[in-house]
């Protein structure tokens, strides 16, 4: 799209497509180049848009990071009639597929990196990808919200430093360890 | 320093006090710019050394980075006759009021986003970093290899993680309930 053209979306491209390439181009290039090399400009080749393209719907590169990981993260895979248990042991294993596939973890330690001396940042981050789990959580297992933040601290805090540390996602046998310390925790 | 000297210290300034400035001038300087923006550049100027005294210690700003955040952490203050839960506890309360400290979560983080597509930095940062913590937590905990570095991983990753959301340290009744968790654990 041309520099300066308006808001409005070019027939037959709806916006979903755009960001669709613009989110498995961010990943692509943030799993390849690191995330500090992974500049809006070569995410922006990467994905055949224009900068401006970007810039019109992610005023950051965070805003851009954060909306990828929120696309990439989607819902819950949750089930009608699951015990409180299986909902916890199924967040927790879904986190951690998530947290191992290419381009995610890295995407996610960059943005806490810039986050933290980035309160706007940190705003974005906690209401746009933390907030819809840690509602739909709280509501799922009845429990108050410093209990469902602390248990996304351990869950999301632990997976990430096994992987900063290794480069490796956590092995199943410590996937199933972190899921029976947190189902002792939650009682 | 003059570029091209040898390796060998200029009287009067033993390696120990160069060291301790540019650490100094390291954690200022990335807790006031971020990660990203604290070059070793702008890390030399701010300790008053030649960016070639900084290369001639640690041959990246991983490293260097790595290395500050090994004098920073220092020695678990442990002592002779505690029990396994209070080598824990303390080890847990020692790292919280660690990264609460101004820069260092904001070095840790950076590192990891790093060292995720780095594999030498992985290594700098688990042998140098990791290991000294591990292997007296093993002996004085009396657990195995594995066991120690879930205790790592969930520990730092989740006082790292609460740091990044919300920039601030993890409250006391949060610490107080991430003990109780581990303790449980550790049984």
């Amino acid at each position: 799209m041309a520099r300066g053209t308006t808001p409005t979306r070019a027939p037959g491209r709806p916006r979903s497509s755009v960001d669709a390439e613009v989110f498995a181009a961010t990943l692509s290039t943030v799993h390849e180049l690191g995330y500090t090399r992974a500049t809006v400009d070569r995410i922006a080749a990467a994905a055949g848009v224009a900068k401006t393209t970007i810039y019109r719907r992610w005023p950051s590169k965070g805003a851009l990071i954060t909306a990828c990981l929120v696309d990439a993260f989607g819902p819950l895979p949750l089930k009608e009639g699951d015990s409180r248990a299986e909902i916890m042991a199924t967040a927790i294993r879904y986190a951690a597929a998530k947290i191992g596939e290419p381009g995610i973890a890295a995407a996610f330690a960059g943005v806490f990196t810039d986050a933290i001396g980035d309160p706007g940042l940190r705003e974005i981050l906690s209401t746009q990808l933390q907030d819809p789990y840690r509602t739909v959580l709280q509501d799922a297992l009845d429990e108050p919200e410093h209990r469902v933040l602390f248990f996304i601290d351990v869950v999301i805090g632990t997976l990430l430093h096994r992987m900063g540390m290794t480069g490796e996602p956590m092995v199943p046998t410590d996937v199933d360890a972190l899921v029976e310390m947190i189902l002792r925790e939650l009682g």
